[in-house]
C-alpha cells in the first residue's frame, strides 16, 4: 500500500462539470457526517470484459480524461471523506499514479487490487484498518464503497447511505429492475420469473460501520471472496447485519458497455456546456461581446463575458481558468488578425487544464453584428459537440 | 384496428444507419424462415415515466426522428416478417400515423394500446387472429414480440427466436445481470441477495407460436394482465410451454432513461458517419475531390467520392440519395460562389431525407490544397458530431 499523492494541503478544486449537478446543500448534513470519520474504497481492479474493448473501462476515456478521474473528482469535493482507497490491479498501478498526478488528484492511497472485486475491496479495507506497518491511514468510523465506473452520483448520495449505515450498521442505494429477472432450467429454458415489482436492482454507493463490514470480510469464506457480488450479503451473513436499503437516483448508474461511455460523455459534455467566456481581442470594442452574449442567453443557460486583450499578460487565460469556464469564443476586431488567438490557444493548451476543449469561432465586428443569431447557433452548437478534433482549429462563420 | 399505409410493393429500403450494422447473412438461414409466416407485435403504449420527459420514450427524438421510427424500419427491413402490428394509445394514434407517413414505413397497422404492456399486446394479438371483422391480416405460425425502444437488433437476433418458437412453442433473449438483485423486507431493509449467475435478465425480442401466445392471453387473470411483466411466464403458466431462453448480444438493450437516448443517439452518429460524398461544382476539378479523398481517408472507414455540378440538373442530389450517404462536401472551386452550394442545400431539404443533416464545409481550391489534412480532421470531426444546429450552416476552414 502506498500513498500516490501527498503534502497536498485542502480539497480539490471542484471541477464545474460536476458542481452544476449539484444542488444546494441540506441545512446542517454535511456538518452533521462530517462528525463522523468517513473514509471511501474504491475497487478498480476490474478487466472490463463487457466493454468489448481492451481498456478496462474505468480506464476508458471520456473526453480524453479516463472515466475513474472523474468518479476520483466527485469523491473529493465531498469534504468530509478523509481518505479515498483506490484498488488497482499491479499491472494499471502505475497508469493510476499518471492519473493522480495529470488531474491533480488529492488524498488517493493505492493498494493492489485482489483478483476479484471482493478481494479488491478486502485489500481496501485492511489498509484503512490501521494494522498496516508504515499506514498513514487511520482506521474510520464508517466506510463507503463506491465502483470507480459511477461518476455522476451526488454528494447527497452518499450522505444518505451514511447515514442509514451509522444507524443500522451497513446501507446500500438500490433501483427498481429494468428488466424481469428469470431463472433458466438447466436445460437453457424458463424455470420461473420472479415478480418484478419484489426485487431490487443493489448498486452503489454502499456504507458500512467499519468494524462491521471489516469483520464480515476477515470472516467470510473464499468462496465468498471469489464468487460473491454483495458486500450487504456479507454484512447479512456473516455479522446479521440486515442493511437498510436507500433509493437511489437514476444518476447512480454503473458504466458497464460501450455504449455507456457514449451517454457518460454526452452528460459530461451537457454539463460542461453550460457557461462560457468571450474574449474580445481589444477593450474598446467591448460592446460586440455584449452583442454577442445577449443572442447566446437564448442558445445556452448561463453566459459569462470575460473581455480584454488576449494575449499579452495572459490575463484572459487566468480568468478563464479562475472562473472553470471550459468554453469561449475570441472576436477578432480584424479579421485576418489571428495571431494573437493563436497565442491565446497555445497559452490554454499549456496550462494544463486536462478537460479544456477550446473551440474557436472566429469572425470580424462587421459579420458579428451583421448575423448575431446565426453566429450564436454555430457557436452553441460546436460548444456543445465539443469534439476534440476541432481543438484549436479557427473557423469562420 | 386500421391499416395505416397500404399499397405499397416491396420492402422498405433499408437504411444506412442500421444496415452497416448487418454482418454476412448465415447461409439459408433467412430463406428457413421465410418458409414460416412470421409477424411482429410492438407494444408502443407506454407514457415513458422513468425518462423524466412528457413525450414516452418510443417517440423521443433521436437526430430528430422518433426513437420508433429506428425500430419499424429495422423490422421493415426483414423480408420475412409480413405484418407488423403496432400498439399505441388513442392519443398518440395521430402522431403514429404521422410518423409512417413522414418516414415512409410500409406494412404497418396500428392498434389501440391497453392500459398495461401485457393488454398492449393482447390487443396487437387480437388484431393478428384474423377474427376481427375487415382485418386485412392474416394469422401468422409465428409472432414475435419487440419493443418500440429498442432499435439496435440485427436480423440474426430475430431469426434466433423464432426458430426456438418454432421448436419449443415459445422463446425469448436473455442477457447475464449487470446488478446483484435483492429482495427487500417490508421495513426495507435486505432481506436476501439471489446468486447473481444462477439469473437472467429477460429482454426482447420474444418469439411464440402464434396458437401458444393468444392461448395463453385469452386465459389469463386481470391480474397477469395488470400487473405481469413477463410474456414467458404466461405462455409457461397457462400452456405450459416452457420457453426457451436465448443468449442475446449487449444490441438488445433497451432505452429506457434519458443516458439512453443519448447512447442511442452516439450509436446511430457512429453508423452514419462512415460514408461520405465530395462533391466539386464544376467537372474539371475533379481532381480536388480526389486529393480529399485521399486525407479523408486517413479519418473516415470510407469514403464515397461524387462529383459534378451540384445544381442545375439535380443529378447530384439524386446521386446522394442513391448511394444512401448521410454526409456530404461541397468544394467551391470560386470562394465566393456559395449560391450553387445553397441551391443543392435548399433541394436536399426538400428532398424528404428526414435523417439528412449535412454539415458543409466550403473552401477554395487553393484552400483545400495548402491544409488538406487540417481540412480533413474538420471535416471528420463535423461530420461525427452531426449536430443538427449545423444544418445548412456555411463554415469556412
Amino acid at each position: 500500500m502506498e500513498r500516490a499523492v501527498l503534502g497536498r494541503a485542502g480539497p480539490a478544486e471542484p471541477g464545474p462539470f460536476l458542481s452544476s449537478a449539484r444542488g444546494p446543500e441540506p441545512p446542517g448534513s454535511a456538518s452533521s457526517a462530517c462528525a463522523l470519520a468517513v473514509a471511501a474504497v474504491l475497487p478498480a481492479g476490474g478487466c472490463g470484459e463487457r466493454m468489448g474493448v481492451a481498456t478496462p473501462k474505468q480506464f476508458c476515456p471520456v473526453l480524453e480524461r479516463p472515466l475513474i478521474s472523474y468518479t476520483l473528482q466527485a469523491l473529493e469535493r465531498v469534504c468530509w471523506i478523509k481518505d479515498i482507497v483506490v484498488a488497482v490491479t499491479r499491472e494499471n498501478i502505475e497508469a493510476m499514479r499518471s492519473i493522480i498526478q495529470k488531474y491533480q488528484h488529492k488524498g488517493i492511497s493505492l493498494v493492489e487490487a485482489g483478483v476479484t472485486r471482493h478481494r479488491s475491496i478486502f485489500s481496501g479495507l485492511k489498509a484503512l484498518a490501521g494494522d498496516q506497518p508504515g499506514s498513514r491511514l487511520s482506521k474510520p468510523e464508517v466506510v463507503i464503497i463506491h465502483d470507480a465506473v459511477r461518476p455522476f452520483f451526488e454528494e447527497d448520495d452518499l450522505l444518505k447511505v451514511v447515514k442509514a449505515a451509522k444507524e443500522h450498521g451497513a446501507a446500500g442505494a438500490v433501483r427498481p429492475l429494468v428488466s424481469t429477472v428469470i431463472s433458466p432450467s438447466t436445460e437453457g429454458c424458463l424455470d420461473h420469473s420472479l415478480e418484478r415489482a419484489r426485487y431490487r436492482a443493489s448498486e452503489m454507493p454502499q456504507a458500512f460501520l467499519f468494524d462491521v463490514i471489516y469483520e464480515a470480510y476477515q470472516r467470510c469464506s473464499d468462496y465468498d471472496l471469489d464468487f460473491g457480488t454483495e458486500c450487504l450479503q456479507l454484512a447479512l451473513k456473516y455479522c446479521c447485519t440486515n442493511a437498510k436499503l436507500v433509493e437511489g437516483s437514476p444518476d447512480l448508474w454503473k458504466v458497464t458497455y460501450k455504449r455507456d461511455l457514449y451517454a457518460a460523455e454526452s452528460i459530461i459534455k451537457e454539463r460542461i456546456s453550460q457557461e462560457i467566456c468571450i474574449i474580445v481581442d481589444r477593450e474598446d470594442k467591448e460592446h460586440v461581446a455584449h452583442l454577442l452574449e445577449a443572442v447566446l442567453k437564448n442558445e445556452l443557460n448561463h453566459v459569462k463575458v470575460t473581455s480584454g486583450a488576449p494575449c499579452p499578460s495572459g490575463s484572459s487565460v487566468q480568468r478563464v481558468m479562475l472562473e472553470q469556464c471550459y468554453s469561449f469564443v475570441c472576436v477578432n476586431v480584424m479579421t485576418t488578425d489571428f495571431q494573437n488567438t493563436q497565442k491565446f490557444l497555445r497559452m490554454l493548451e499549456e496550462s494544463n487544464l486536462s478537460i479544456l476543449y477550446p473551440v474557436v469561432v472566429v469572425s470580424d465586428e462587421q459579420k458579428v453584428q451583421e448575423s448575431l443569431r446565426q453566429g450564436a447557433v454555430i457557436i452553441a452548437a460546436l460548444m456543445k459537440d465539443r469534439n476534440s478534433a476541432l481543438t484549436g482549429q479557427l473557423l469562420v462563420a
